[in-house]
């Protein structure tokens, strides 16, 4: 087992990341405040996990949730499924919940832990690869509106991230190609020695190479752990983590929430972004061909869907969290492992980048 | 005018308290971030107020949002309203909203602006007796769920407090007793010598004396804005302020929302809370009778409708936020300005208690 730290003073907590660490109650239980627990999984991630967890929770009085699984439902009136758990079952102040499952169980159980009673515990248990390397980490916690995706939320940070990297053993191929992006997402932003390690080793994590997942995922986590616990609330460098997300954002909305998954419409983001990158000579040609290659290799989409316009990227992404007083701040590239936040790029080049792939 | 601060670190604020303060746009603008400013107000108010207030904002893009007035509407579907416009009008990370009402305006607004793209600003207009002299302090924000009374919520402070006690003018008779009840709670909890003071002034105040109305709230924000600075997350002397809350909240809910106000059934859980620690002999009866007779001098309830039944009771006070692990805890008196939070009353006697009233 590998354990990370994000620092954050008394809000500090451990990250574990290890093969069959849902057989170990020890690393939860010094993060259970209470003796009442509520578990929250989805339809599709209870029935592998749920009883192994169940198991580790053998001596709090556990109430679980299961909500259906998808982007779609990331939304207030699944996140009031989770309010009213709580208080039919009576859970109070002291208690805690638990996360089971993947980046929508994360965000929507984060943020009802956030507001409930305006605050209580919980936890992160990510079984799929997008949620063990971004979304569980950070305490960025949230729904959608049918207007703009995480445009309700808080942060919140969790008390502990357990990553049992069995659990990817059942994630299907989509799923973790989504994840992939994120991974991927890391080496463009911080690490070009990452990124190469990425091209040296995509197929391993493609077919599921144990220990190329466990480097993949500790190395992720490392770096989001550093710039969490450098700008917890993204008033500067965590920023940086948006890379391809202000596009992404877009084709998800666009598209209809859980059409595309989050991981995918980032990849496209990621390549759109360096692509604009590229027209501002900021970013070599090459390298926005490398970063395609990759995604591509990846499993993953690297243009936004034919359907989309420019105008209602631009409307989508007006409404996005990265915009500004002063304009539209975006996510780019000077090199591979160099972001920069910037409003300072051509908007007539912004309009070729979004007429290029349609 | 008086200005009083409450004392947070980097979050402390001012609360301007004085005559015709709606008229002095030189209060809000030190407070308003960006340009995008999203008043909400509700049917009752915004006829009166809201112009004064746009008066005020002439160099911003305002939008506004006008709810329905009443504790019903104080739920996660209305919360939902205010997102919409937020977006609709595309509002970014750097607006302000502005809460101009009550208490059910304040809390949500406020709620909505803990929220809205994980945290945006927001300053307090309140327009009630009892939003300025409790709800608007502090940084209590939420809504709440047809199972419990502020179940949904934050602590997010606000920017400024403006209180423009001309706004009391028209405020109706119920709603000003009410606003009485929680100026009163702070004599019980607190202040000996503030409740010998509303003993000698509860006519003046019931006739909208304005030196005696503005001398009562400033009192009562200085009050609560030492305690607040103290405990900002309530986990210790803040809770002192839940005075009569626990059985209030239960009459709130029991009756449903929006027929008993807020301070009417703090009123009656008050002498309910007086009448338990009377009944360990924490308290002397006597000093149970002056409370009652202050707050029916006040024009308040000072019982639990009769309808209302001991079990009925106890299933909604198991529910409310004050409930811990280690039993029901209660604020309880053991004199007249000295209030305890206490899990260490006898059930038999609460039970009394309950039952007294029915």
């Amino acid at each position: 087992m590998h354990t990370l730290t994000v620092d954050l003073g008394d809000r500090s907590y451990p990250i574990h990341i290890g093969q069959g660490l849902l057989g170990k109650p020890s690393l939860l239980s010094p993060h259970l405040g209470g003796r009442q627990v509520l578990v929250v999984s989805n339809e599709t991630v209870a029935p592998l996990y749920l009883e192994p967890v169940l198991g580790m929770l053998g001596d709090y009085l556990v109430t679980t949730v299961i909500l259906p699984d998808g982007e779609q439902y990331k939304n207030l009136e699944t996140l009031n499924k989770i309010y009213t758990a709580l208080l039919e079952n009576r859970l109070n102040r002291g208690c805690t919940l638990i996360a089971l499952g993947g980046g929508v169980v994360g965000d929507i159980t984060g943020f009802a832990a956030a507001s409930y009673q305006r605050g209580v515990a919980f936890l992160q248990i990510p079984t799929t690869l997008l949620a063990q390397v971004d979304s569980s980490v950070g305490g960025k916690t949230g729904v959608n509106h049918p207007l703009g995706k995480n445009m309700i939320g808080a942060f919140h940070q969790p008390r502990c991230v357990l990553i049992d990297t069995n659990t990817l053993d059942t994630l299907d191929d989509r799923q973790l190609a989504a994840g992939l992006a994120e991974v991927i997402k890391y080496g463009l932003i911080n690490d070009a020695d990452f990124f190469a390690w990425l091209e040296q080793n995509i197929d391993a994590l493609k077919a599921r190479d144990k220990q190329a997942l466990a480097q993949a995922i500790q190395r992720s986590c490392s770096i989001k752990a550093e710039i969490v616990a450098a700008d917890e609330r993204e008033s500067g460098r965590r920023a940086l983590l948006n890379l391809g997300h202000t596009f992404g954002h877009a084709i998800e909305t666009g598209t209809g929430y859980g059409n595309w998954l989050h991981g995918e419409a980032v990849a496209a983001g990621m390549v759109m972004a360096a692509d604009l990158s590229a027209r501002h000579g900021w970013l070599p040609q090459s390298d926005v061909e490398r970063a395609a290659a990759l995604l591509r290799r990846a499993g993953l989409p690297v243009a936004p869907p034919a359907e989309m316009h420019e105008q209602q990227f631009l409307d989508l992404m007006a409404v996005d969290k990265k915009a500004v007083d002063s304009g539209l701040r975006l996510i780019l590239l000077k090199a591979i492992g160099e972001a920069v936040v910037t409003a300072e790029y051509q908007p007539a080049l912004l309009s070729e980048t979004l007429n290029a792939a349609a």
